[in-house]
């Protein structure tokens, strides 16, 4: 055919930072979702699909962190009110501009969970994409603690529910008006003082206790050389920050009286510690323990963001990072109470509490456990010997799909035998079904078991495989039976 | 709190043209979805998942009838490289560039399916949003029309599987080539009379054979006054278009025989008959007969775009309109081949073919059916009668979950008790269980059967009702079981 004369051709690749997911990599994900989806509804928590788009005006600059109004996000102008426009950055800023136009209609409290892909405008990185999947359920309307045990509760059921059990992982939580109640008793009230201590506490995961004892005092040099000014508290005025941080016990009930002393005399040190003890009681009483949800005042991921109680699922199984070394899988989930959320909207605070699961780090998890594979069962093949008689192929996959097996007819040119087979190698195909024009004479099909095929090529010595053909001869009547024989293992 | 100074709130509303989605509006379509791409699987098709970004550049201007580099899709420009990216408009130009930019790495044929939103950036109407669901299954690398034959029954199967019951529906099979070789009987050579008469024929469904009869010839005086310019051929030369679109006779082979005889001796008409000759050959082997799929004719939407065979599913139940006149449901998916897919890129022709069901119309199809009703059954509600127990009634939802019953707790304040009641109302919820501190004491609790309760309320006088209390005390050990009871109605 004659080419394109004047333009040149487009390129055929995804934007930078974006990327397309195959077969497996999309089914495994919706059924992990789903298996969520199915946790979540079974709460009471009802489905929300918000528009990908968001007036950025709606928005807002409320992605923890982040100092911006139109940074970050992919934003564009409408073209007859040149309004902007903006794809979601997260699932969150959605649910408060939908709580806030539609709360007439909605129950309260509202619980709703929300699963969907969100963009950020960021430089893309290894592993780093500026599409990805966020899962997310909330409650909104619930000032009481037992919305925030609820939603821990639930999160130890979905991480169950997708295949990882108990044992393998810990949810802990934490509380931000306990970190206030230690301010307060410490005395540090000036706002950028609190703010600086906050940052400090932040990295507490990186720096260990040693070093943020020295951020919050004189400062420390840093890994790369660089000094890292500190906030300048005396060691006995760090003291209680440092002791808030460690002071986990044994029991739920040694790391509250450590909290208690921690506080000093601060109320609001005082209802902290009281809505982590009336959260670790609820749960208790549900059958929650220590093994999986756990009070601990060591996590300060999202403190400076949250309000109330904060709650970090972490599996504590082991993996081997890139460097060979063991490590533990790490957090895989988080969240807490976040107060303000509707405000901005209509002036009025609105209560909220809510975890967000990081989709990929989860199914990541799951394939280091193995309960998902990353690959799909490919179709059984059936091969086309002869184009005239496609209706007689077409009638075998039928009976096939009909007993609930996936089969496929292979829709190449037929000319090549040899590039039918490597279809259904590159198809992932277990099963090869051929009949020629000899076979259909006999009333027979060959049966090409392929699994094992590959499985002798790999191992041709062993003997286990020797009296086991890997391509016989099966009457054209027991082709379903005997497809099914090879799928079950038991051929 | 304190009120915002400065700025004005922003207004808590969606885009104009986007909506939400709530409930079971988002779980009906992930179910119907999901069960499509069961049968999509289990012909072998794979998950495709491509980002909702693309260059415009890989774009193209690629939608059917509209001419667009840019205009029609939401895009922006990139900060750093200034290369304009944009939303996807559907799932086939994404495909075109996928199977481009991998051709290397994926299996010729390649089967896919795809399931997600897309974008237009289009003036919204009523029921038109700028957002919507497609839901595509394309074969790319096949040249035979058995690819086509095979897109057509999964379709029917798909259609079944949702809950589209066989003779509720029938899909409609058409060629492009055998419409080419009536126009090359007739002589018509020159493009842009061509085009006048595919633009023609395209209005065949609004205007009817009188209808297409005029626009071939002088012109016609349109419903709203305006007259329309017409193609000026004279009634002989118009006649071979309307034996092509009159066609269709009792059977499949009557049809063809029409066929061949409009066609006349074109080559290119011949290799079209012959070719919806053996398409409907292959489904009758497999067992779909005219019941389900037919050769039609009469089908000409997207002739214009395809290449080669064109289908079309049609709901031929009846519903009746906003005018209350009984009227066929209509389309809810079509598809086609279409073989220049790839060659923007590639500068190859590569076959394709596949077929694009309306997410939304077959949805609306599945209500219309009382397959799916909307509404969502909602969980039960566990009052609260005394806050301090809220432990206990955090025990009776984990049961009730656990025996697989939707349940929640109420979590807002419960000092009202008329609050719990109106809540639970709002929630759909089948059934409220009291437990106060007499219950308690007296190890019982009370299960008010909402449902009943509504009934009773709007027919007050049937006896029926009569004997049936809508509320009463059960033993507090006998909770999930009687509950159980109230949702199979076994009361």
């Amino acid at each position: 055919m004659a080419k394109d004369k004047k333009q040149p051709r487009p390129k055929a690749e995804t934007p930078k930072g974006f990327r397309d997911y195959f077969g497996a990599e999309v089914t495994e994900r919706a059924e992990m979702l789903g298996k969520i989806a199915e946790v979540y509804q079974s709460y009471g928590f009802d489905a929300l699909e918000s528009s990908a788009v968001e007036t950025v005006e709606a928005l807002g600059k409320f992605l923890p962190d982040v100092d911006r109004p139109n940074e970050g996000v992919f934003a564009w102008q409408e073209e007859d009110d040149e309004k902007w426009l903006a794809l979601r950055y997260d699932l969150t800023a959605p649910l408060a501009r939908v709580y806030a136009q539609h709360r007439n209609d909605l129950p309260t409290p509202y619980r709703r969970y929300a699963m969907g892909p969100v963009w950020r405008n960021e430089k893309p990185g290894p592993g780093r994409f500026r599409q990805f999947y966020q899962c997310d359920a909330d409650t909104v309307g619930a000032p009481s603690v037992a919305a925030d045990a609820e939603v821990c509760a639930m999160l130890a059921e979905a991480l169950e529910k997708v295949g990882i059990p108990r044992g393998d992982y810990v949810i802990r939580v934490n509380n931000r008006k306990v970190l206030n109640g230690v301010l307060e008793a410490m005395g540090v009230e000036d706002e950028g003082r609190k703010a600086a201590v906050l940052r400090t506490i932040d990295k507490f995961d990186k720096v260990g206790e040693s070093g943020v004892r020295e951020l919050l005092g004189k400062g420390r040099l840093d890994a790369s050389g660089a000094y890292i000014d500190g906030v300048g508290l005396s060691d006995e005025q760090a003291e209680p920050v440092i002791a808030f941080l460690t002071s986990k016990g044994e029991t739920a009930g040694s790391t509250l009286a450590n909290l208690r002393a921690a506080i000093g005399g601060s109320a609001m040190g005082a209802e902290g510690v009281d809505e982590l003890e009336t959260i670790s009681t609820l749960l208790e009483a549900q059958g929650y323990g220590p093994d999986r949800i756990v009070i601990d005042p060591s996590v300060v991921r999202g403190l400076g963001y949250y309000t109330g109680p904060v709650f970090e699922a972490e599996l504590t199984f082991e993996i081997t990072d890139e460097k060979g070394r063991p490590r533990q899988f790490g957090s895989v989930a988080g969240g807490g109470r976040y107060d303000d959320l509707v405000k901005r909207f209509t002036g009025q605070a609105v209560p909220a509490t809510g975890v967000s699961i990081g989709v990929d780090r989860l199914l990541a998890a799951l394939r280091a456990k193995g309960r998902v594979t990353g690959e799909a069962q490919g179709p059984v093949v059936v091969t086309v010997m002869d184009r005239d008689r496609m209706a007689d192929y077409q009638k075998m996959v039928a009976e096939l799909r009909q007993a609930g097996i996936r089969a496929e007819v292979y829709l190449g040119n037929p000319k090549n035998f040899g590039n039918q087979m490597k279809y259904a190698d590159r198809r992932g195909s277990p099963v090869a079904v051929i009949e020629g024009a000899d076979e259909k004479e006999r009333g027979v099909v060959q049966i090409k078991d392929l699994v094992l095929g590959s499985k002798i090529a790999e191992s041709a010595t062993l003997e286990e495989w020797k009296d086991r053909p890997s391509q016989y001869e099966v009457p054209r009547g027991e082709l379903v039976a005997r497809v099914r024989e090879i799928l079950d293992g038991t051929a």
